[in-house]
């Protein structure tokens, strides 16, 4: 094809080229997809500013983003349900369906998996890009483009709650107030959460998850890890949290919520930080706290969909701001500011 | 003690007398309660008219009314957290907490079980009633006495909505539009449910449903089964539902339940009808369609005060009837009418 | 290919002929197996006898046989981890790894299964037959080609057992002493019940039951319901079950699961009967019994071999009969009439 | 009472005495029991040599002892199910039965335990104790004093193995070869694990675990953390464990479970080691590896009285001494000694 296919494509640190990219013709099972929106996470600027997500390492030139949106171009010849003009969101992550994991339903922790601008593997932040149908959802007349690249964030959210049991009625306490945070935050209200209460360093932030619905926010900043429990549980009318979701990865968030969550309870880890971190891990055999890794996700999408389409979780509260495609660079300095919770670039 | 308490006591087939009644003075772990409001319940109704219900048969004059809020009066030594004039609700059956359904939290099942109104334990329509205080719960400012005494038929449809994992972004089927089955629908809408379709033979109680945020209702007068189920399926964008609340009791609502749910989904049992029923189990071997039962409820009243005092679950739109204690007779003709979804008495 | 693939091939009601069939090429993702054991199951029986099991007709030719054992005789290009002359058993269904139910994990719901001796797909009762590679498991050197056929219906007990929650120390009831009945036996007592009773009407089944390690074992034959609840509550040594597991799938035996479980216990529903049966569903809204259907199994397979490996399990006790792949009519005959628990084909 | 109630008193640090104590008159649901056999725990020895365990500090005399069996001896009034000579264990804790912990089953939680011997309740080291008829449990003929005596570190271990979901066919990593972990051993074998690898530092408990059912043991002593993990997931056959159980409470067991555990899997954290400890921490939120902790047990007597009874779990394997309670000093030194699992005092 002789088609404009720009792409933004990481060479190294801190070296992303805006350059034509072939576009390839759709398997029997897959899709062509015209992309339209594609968010940019953390995970794209941390592989541009340095390369590499632990073992994850940039060693051939690859296409970042993996938040998208677009619209069915071309579709392969077994396909079932798409049309050509469908608006749709790509799940970004390509299990290989035959190991343990992906054969009960855990396909996130396939060892194979193929995910959107992980290395080797080229993310969506080009005009076309091909993706199994199955990994396709088709978006409500009610979803955006972007609400369809929010999908991808959100369901990292809605993964944290299911791996947590967050239930109706309980007193959920979110650590950290970016966009996962947030997202945390509106998915545990969505499911009947009585009360949020939520911590940052930012008070604008904390500001921002005021208005999507927090019924308390705590500025940790310069405090003890006592002064932050105390404060936390005073917050939630002298109570301690049925599940904690930590989404900052940094050691006294952790801490804070291991210390605070309620005997019995849950402390979901979202958040990724240092390889070692030193912690009060005797809570959890003296007091039955759980401690639950969540990576990604896994079966959210249409759940994700759902909840949007329904109008049981509004997203139209997400601050944001918006790039071309060409201007992909200052998309990545703007996300790296940190003062919108999600930047767009529409492709 | 000399004071007024005037109840409704039950001598036998619609012999229900207004009498005064001793009052008992709180052991070391209870309290003295100040009924302020009690709802009536088809099982109240039930007693009057038949005498019994299954194997409960009234032998004694019994007070009735189990749906009960009122404010401390006086408190036994032993008891803390409460003061006299606190508003408070009681959860209605006192369980042996020594059997094995007791120890592991399953107390509804609990074969000692003493419940108000369930013979030979007397109910709470009186001016005065001794409860356990552990079985008193109180009232946040923002939750009126009707809504107290609501807790109880609300804790019914949380415990059929955990029953039958209700989950976030599923489709529910709810079958009956009386006063669970509207709570049901609140607590599923709650809960992050997206689409709950709900069905009656009245087109007034399915009207009231779609106020209280049905997003689709069928009457099933006069239609088969197979008329029904497509109906439905139609309603939920030509999808079966993931779980179908049963609040009926009769068997055609039963085969469109088993009928209509999705292989794999959840068919949670309320209402109670006939002792035997002819039904197409075989949907269930062949599509791991799950038939689940709930009685009553076990630790759902301080989840059903949190959701309607987050705000969560909003009671205001049910539709009411309100009698004094010595207008009983009354309200219980007026619950036969089924005009309104719930009929108060204010003693 | 110019190779022996004799095959037995089901032409309608009791016309089952042997004939020579081609030998398929497997795909990239598929191996060859040379069959050596097929296990005659009452699904083929049924075939045979009446040419449909319920909504599945035999309109074309269909070679019979679900469970199977083999060697690797060729290897698609894409493979890993198998090499030709591996010892094999094949799970015997191929679901679309595309829908919801295969996402979740279930994909023994999956709509699009394509399994073996259903309409219209073609068994292992051949020399050769070609599966999914994912679909293939390894047998353990002390496992016997005919313990590999044996994984089929031993799967489906692990299923039950599973849906069924069935846990250390619990009292298991089955009912129906045929190979689903003894395999739910031998699971059960592998993975920690405490005791299992268990019911047939047929005198040398119980025997052998009894043998394999039944508790206490009991003739329904010409008893009331409430009679044989009772001689099974006195078998547990006055106590309910918590768990009871019907595989005969007739009216009685359900009747009998659901009355003598005990409140908040599970009847796993295995057997497959009528369409529609009379039963005392009340039992269900007043004590919380589940009703919970299994189909086939997901995910059991690995598990089998595990039991079977480590001694955990052990099948050797189960009376069988042999014959060859040109006796295959004799097989099916033997195999109506019941006198052992297993008939096997050697191909 | 002027019988004779000789008692083991822990007046301070090494400071264990032997004296008269009076003998309490059982309250209307309790009963007195004439202790036959106590069995020493790690956290007796603890409270002897430290006077304290946490914040749980000895500040008053009290007995010592929490693994106890004996004879019924005088019932309370409203004591069903007992009678004056029947042979009992007692299960240590009396929880509160009025907090949320309690009521959804989960008693082991309630922050209002009196447990035996946990300052400030007196244990079992007596000749007569008395205790809550609904903590006492029936032992079958089958069943020793010593087996009662046992059923309190066998239900830790069912705890155990129960918060960590093990399964049949799994392959289960236990770290740390004493009394706990020998009982996680036995109980994982029981419920159909098909693989059990255990850990120490010390040959000749290793040399026992082989014996109780082990299928490898991997002494630890001077080796580096990934040489341990390499050794263990060469023991299970090129695969990692589903589930970790780690007994010890120190770092590297810790770590090493950690690392060892598969994606998906759990570690159950029973040892008590340091309050804060540095660990991997970033393995739970890559590969979801839960961290579950496990305090004491919750319903667990009386499924350990069916494992033992039934002979699904033999504890006859178990190295032992014995002494009487006139001994009490000797045998807690003996305990100290490490070199039998269980010291048992004869009253």
């Amino acid at each position: 094809m002789s088609q404009d296919n720009l792409s933004a494509v990481l060479y190294g640190i801190n070296d992303l080229r805006l350059e034509q990219a072939p576009i390839s013709k759709p398997g029997p099972r897959q899709v062509l997809v015209k992309i339209n929106t594609v968010g940019i996470c953390g995970s794209d600027v941390h592989f541009l500013t340095h390369g590499a997500i632990g073992s994850f390492v940039v060693k051939e030139p690859m296409v970042l983003g993996h938040e998208s949106s677009g619209v069915v171009s071309e579709i392969g010849s077994e396909v079932k349900g798409f049309k050509v003009g469908d608006r749709i969101a790509m799940e970004p992550g390509l299990p290989c369906k035959l190991c343990e994991h992906c054969k009960i339903g855990r396909y996130n922790l396939c060892p194979d998996m193929r995910f959107f601008a992980t290395p080797p593997v080229n993310g969506a932040l080009s005009r076309f890009v091909v993706h199994d149908a199955d990994f396709c959802f088709k978006l409500p007349d009610n979803l955006s483009f972007e609400d369809g690249a929010l999908l991808e964030p959100l369901s990292v959210a809605i993964q944290a709650c299911r791996r947590g049991t967050v239930q109706m009625g309980q007193k959920i306490l979110v650590l950290g107030a970016g966009p996962i945070g947030v997202l945390n935050l509106l998915t545990a209200k969505a499911i009947g959460a009585s009360k949020v209460v939520i911590t940052d360093l930012n008070d604008e932030r904390l500001a921002l998850a005021r208005l999507l619905g927090a019924d308390a926010t705590i500025n940790v900043m310069g405090k003890r890890s006592d002064e932050v429990r105390s404060e936390i549980i005073k917050a939630f009318g002298d109570q301690q949290p049925h599940v904690s979701i930590e989404c900052t990865g940094v050691q006294p968030c952790v801490e804070t919520a291991i210390m605070t969550t309620r005997s019995g309870g849950v402390v979901v880890l979202v958040g990724l930080g240092a390889e070692r971190v030193e912690i009060p891990l005797i809570q959890s055999p003296t007091r039955e706290v759980d401690l639950r890794g969540t990576f990604r996700s896994a079966n959210c999408y249409s759940t994700a969909i759902e909840l949007i389409s329904s109008g049981k979780l509004d997203l139209s509260g997400l601050t944001r701001a918006h790039y071309k495609l060409e201007e992909s660079l200052e998309a990545f300095k703007r996300t790296q500011n940190g003062d919108v919770i999600k930047v767009f670039i529409h492709c």
